[in-house]
């Protein structure tokens, strides 16, 4: 057991990752601007990362720091210039944590730090070209390229979680999966591209068990984080279609493909399954459903 | 003629660069924790960038910034957690130059971005690997990485100077030709390693004005400010002996080479020279010969 401490805990990640850690043993601590309710097992902290030293870190003096935190709003966060003050308050954290003894953080890093151009089937830590074209890309592998370096400076371990595309409860609505199945749900037709596009799907709570189990490893460095399966995205919709038990609304081919989509983005899950010892448990098919029911509840 | 900010203008590079670019015909700024007495052309501004949002650039609203400012404690600089503070200092100042207007940024980058173990003849900026080992080194990279996404997305130019060996008048007294002048024109003999290395030297001088050369170009991205000409340690020592008088007190040889000092670290300076149009004019013999002198009469 060791004492963690989750930033962007209110986060489409982060409010399913507290479940893992508490069922790891550890105990769990939780900054937000504005936290939740919830398990009374987390203590909560308020704090804006955002706005000068994180003291919450030093009262802490957590072992272990999983790093979620960022700006996400949906179409906003790949250009805001909202990701430079996250590199920032991201590299105050670190230097909090590494002058309160931490020992090991995980943060959270993206597919969209690799060379999109180059189509290679699955991207690998290890030999996949790394270039960002997107400001939200760029950010993250910059603050990566100098958070692991710091992390060897300063004595504590360091890995990074590449996520890949994610989808489940607590998606912003404007998404892919939450749009269709809304449409669905409320019996209006769902128009998307064609959706030729290969792409790797998790769902929320695997992205999120799949944190907790590389916060518990021993393993440092770049680590996807994805399913390893290579989906088509007019697949996912049809999923879609046959679980909210209304295929006959898809529009598949309405909309117009965006101009220099990637054909295919799929990680490879080696370090995943091997070094971490972590595989998904929520297909995409259940997953899909989980998150139709959801959203029918609601 | 344009307005000009420059950072860190009473460092080692930065007191140099003042000159060509008042010779280049612009309205110059310069911002530092304590302005320097000098040149009446010269607008000083007092402010601390590690403090906080400078709010100086939205009073100045440049159209040019000449970022040099950064931890450069001899010995220190490779491996300080201030490097980190340095990054969001430089993040925050790009983020105000934007905001007031600017039309193209000129940062310091280094060769300590290269992967030095590699042993290529010449660091070429499109081809040659990158992959810093110091915290230096890639607190500079990881900058860039986000720097550049930046300034794309933001709509303002940005290159980066990659500066490789420079010496000249104010270079730190501990550091390799300051060290073996001093000890020469004391009349004690200068104990160096055997020097087999071989680096790519350049005046500070010709390193300023490289930069004052690179700001006043279109060119953007990474430019190798350097020589280009290989010089192997030992031949600027005995330059030194020769320059000094005294190469009878040398003792190359007399202390052990560090652990994986990389062999050959050389620019490769076609950017420099074809696309900024930029050439050194201080040679080695002569820069060495102003550096003794300047000791000299000290």
């Amino acid at each position: 057991m060791s004492r963690v401490l989750v930033t962007g805990a209110t986060g489409f990640v982060g409010r399913h990752v507290l479940d893992p850690l508490l069922r790891a043993g550890h105990e769990v601590h939780a900054v937000a601007r504005r936290p939740a309710d919830g398990d009374p097992r987390v203590t909560w902290h308020a704090a804006d990362l955002l706005e000068g030293d994180p003291d919450v870190v030093g009262e802490i003096e957590p072992e272990l720091l999983l790093h979620l935190a960022w700006y996400a709003e949906h179409g906003r966060f790949w250009s805001s210039p909202q990701n430079l003050n996250w590199v920032e308050a991201s590299l105050r954290l670190l230097r909090a944590f590494a002058g309160a003894g931490g020992r090991r953080a995980v943060l959270a890093g993206t597919c969209a730090e690799y060379d999109w151009s180059t189509g290679v089937d699955a991207y690998d830590e290890a030999s996949a070209p790394v270039r960002p074209v997107t400001l939200y890309g760029a950010a993250k592998h910059g603050l990566h390229t100098v958070a692991a370096a710091y992390a060897a400076q300063a004595g504590f371990e360091l890995a990074w979680g590449r996520i890949f595309f994610l989808y489940g409860p607590g998606e912003a609505p404007e998404r892919l999966v939450p749009a269709v199945a809304r449409s669905l749900l409320a019996g209006e037709p769902a128009e998307t591209t064609s959706g030729t596009q290969v792409r790797d799907f998790l769902h929320v709570s695997d992205v999120a068990a799949a944190f907790a189990a590389l916060l518990d490893s021993d393993v440092r460095g770049p680590v996807n984080v994805g399913s390893g399966e290579p989906v088509r995205i007019a697949d996912v919709v049809q999923l879609l279609g046959e679980v909210a038990g209304r295929p006959d609304l898809l529009r598949l081919g309405a909309l117009p493909t965006r101009e220099g989509e990637p054909e295919r983005i799929v990680a490879s899950v080696r370090r995943l399954r091997e070094e971490v010892g972590w595989a998904p448990r929520i297909g995409l098919r259940e997953g899909l459903q989980d998150t139709v029911a959801r959203l029918r509840d609601r």
